[in-house]
């Protein structure tokens, strides 16, 4: 049975020319179907090992993208998937969606499934455990196997690949300043714990517009939310100790969490406090007042990450380079800040 | 090449037994990992057709789970992914996600590339067009290929398979008779068009509750939307020709944009209108004031559907007998509505 075998035997055996044989390996579509199954088959069963095992890995194409993202629960990581979904199924590609769960082990565990034959290529956004912990080998790894990988929003500085972010430092800086320009003295921010790059940036862009516009910096109105659930406490708590007149979010759903406690003790939007959220998601749109926001552009994120990496897939050179695109983010004004005087 | 072969030629031919040929052919774990992919490769090429295609396709588990959703921006149906997550991580299966973004198309390529190898079993919500087309002949085949099927939220009645779904009709019922029950006497209603399964049913809850109140219907009152993106307009509307009490939306964006319209109105909630949404997701607890919903358990749903499929998968018997489980939808009374007297 272990005989080993060639193109042109296998050529003979299934009565077929050595140019068919060779396309059907590197599953062209130029050979019909049944014909090229029967022939991977037969390859298979005799061992047959082609001379170019990357050039044949490259060309098993499953026409299949796979996504990781932390959540599905979070607006913003699903406007990305919606991106990506967009071009890729103009681009005659199929999506497959995983979760995380802000999870190291469940990002490993689908990494490794969707790697063994499911797809082309990736599209992640880390979990806050895989960026607590910093362990990337599940990444080099598919890099390694010659699986192309697009890194967006939470991204790992140490891998090499293509990587769509958005500019989180300038957008706060931006959205701060915008405060800043509208009267409000003492902005408080609601941000995440340093480990999430993202929440990291935001804090920075905060500390920054500040310390431009000489203001002073007061250590009692910066909140670190750890766990989001908990997110209502840490703001009542906020709003009992201090007094301030406007409040920036790194997401939106703490900027409207501060928003209705403002509501519940009465303060008036914008009047007595401004509110800017970052994300410009469902939550913005339908509070009231109408929440102003960074506008954060995920699905044009997500489309750009999927024409970076069907590009990658399809380009017959090796491409060595890697890009990261820096999506510029936008202030929505809307009615939860005062206009510029 | 085109021989007919029996399970004995293929043992002869391969020079091992036919209880080794049988069991790679169901993949049994018995049989080495490189003897089973020959043997069944061998099986492949000869176009051998085991006589109990089922038990074989049965046999090649994957301990993957596949879930087909309408949408992903739509926060019901993710969380419905979160607890099939929740269920399916904890019995050892990895969940795999595809949208079909309310089309026919991508359903029914989303279910055939996850058909082929990907998956042991589907949870599934249908699209829109799906629903009125009535075209079912994918879920059909999927079927007949021995893939276990869930389907949850909008179910089609033709298909015999296990089915998750909420009261859709008395919790509706509920919910408007809460708001005769606190004083409503003109109670508006906006839903989607009927082809929508779960719109209809909810319509119809709405309908009966007023008839067996003894009040009037007044068609005036009863809003259908079909694109949920232009839900804005149709609501303005309805507040500029029509005067009301109550309002009740079947999905909590309808429900919300009408509480938004109401407050630019100036009306105040719930002295002078009262909301009732359904669906009691991350919309409803964040509004201002906070909205009353009928809660639809997504999570919960998800969780069930997760148990029915993989008790399904992993059962000795060949299980003839499907179940429809239906999930009892709960009112939460929050801030939108009065208190009963």
């Amino acid at each position: 049975m272990r005989r080993k075998l060639t193109l042109k035997q296998i050529a003979k055996e299934m009565d077929v020319s050595i140019s068919t044989v060779s396309k059907a390996l590197r599953d062209s579509p130029d050979i019909g179907l049944d014909t090229r199954e029967k022939i991977q088959a037969f390859a298979k069963l005799y061992n047959y090992k082609p001379n170019n095992i990357a050039l044949s890995l490259k060309n098993r194409k499953t026409k299949n993208i796979g996504v990781i993202i932390p959540e599905i629960v979070h607006h913003f990581f699903t406007t990305v998937v919606s991106g990506v979904e967009k071009v890729a199924n103009k681009r005659g590609y199929n999506v497959i969606v995983c979760l995380s769960n802000e999870s190291f082990d469940r990002e490993v565990i689908n990494m490794e499934m969707l790697a063994s034959g499911s797809i082309d290529g990736f599209i992640m956004s880390l979990s806050k455990e895989t960026q607590q912990k910093k362990d990337f080998h599940h990444l080099r790894e598919a890099i390694n196997q010659g699986m192309p990988l697009v890194m967006f929003d939470r991204v790992a500085e140490e891998i090499y690949c293509d990587k769509v972010v958005i500019d989180d430092a300038q957008g706060t800086y931006r959205a701060v300043n915008h405060l800043i320009d509208t009267g409000c003295k003492r902005i408080a921010l609601i941000t995440t714990t340093d480990y999430v790059s993202v929440g990291k940036l935001r804090t920075e862009g905060y500390l920054n517009a500040l310390r431009d516009a000489g203001m002073e910096i007061d250590e009692n109105l910066i909140v670190k939310i750890e766990d989001t659930r908990e997110c209502d406490e840490q703001i009542e708590e906020l709003f009992e100790s201090q007094t301030f007149d406007a409040v920036f979010g790194v997401n939106e759903i703490y900027a409207v969490t501060a928003m209705r406690e403002a509501q519940i003790r009465g303060f008036k939007i914008p009047e007595d406090i401004s509110v800017i959220g970052f994300t410009d998601g469902i939550l913005s749109k339908n509070s009231f007042p109408r929440m102003s926001t960074i506008n954060q552009h995920g699905t044009q994120m997500g489309a750009i990450a999927a024409d970076m990496l069907i590009n990658k897939l399809e380009s017959v050179d090796e491409d060595e380079y890697y890009r990261t695109e820096v999506v510029k983010s936008t202030l929505t004004e809307r009615e939860s800040t005062k206009k510029k005087s």
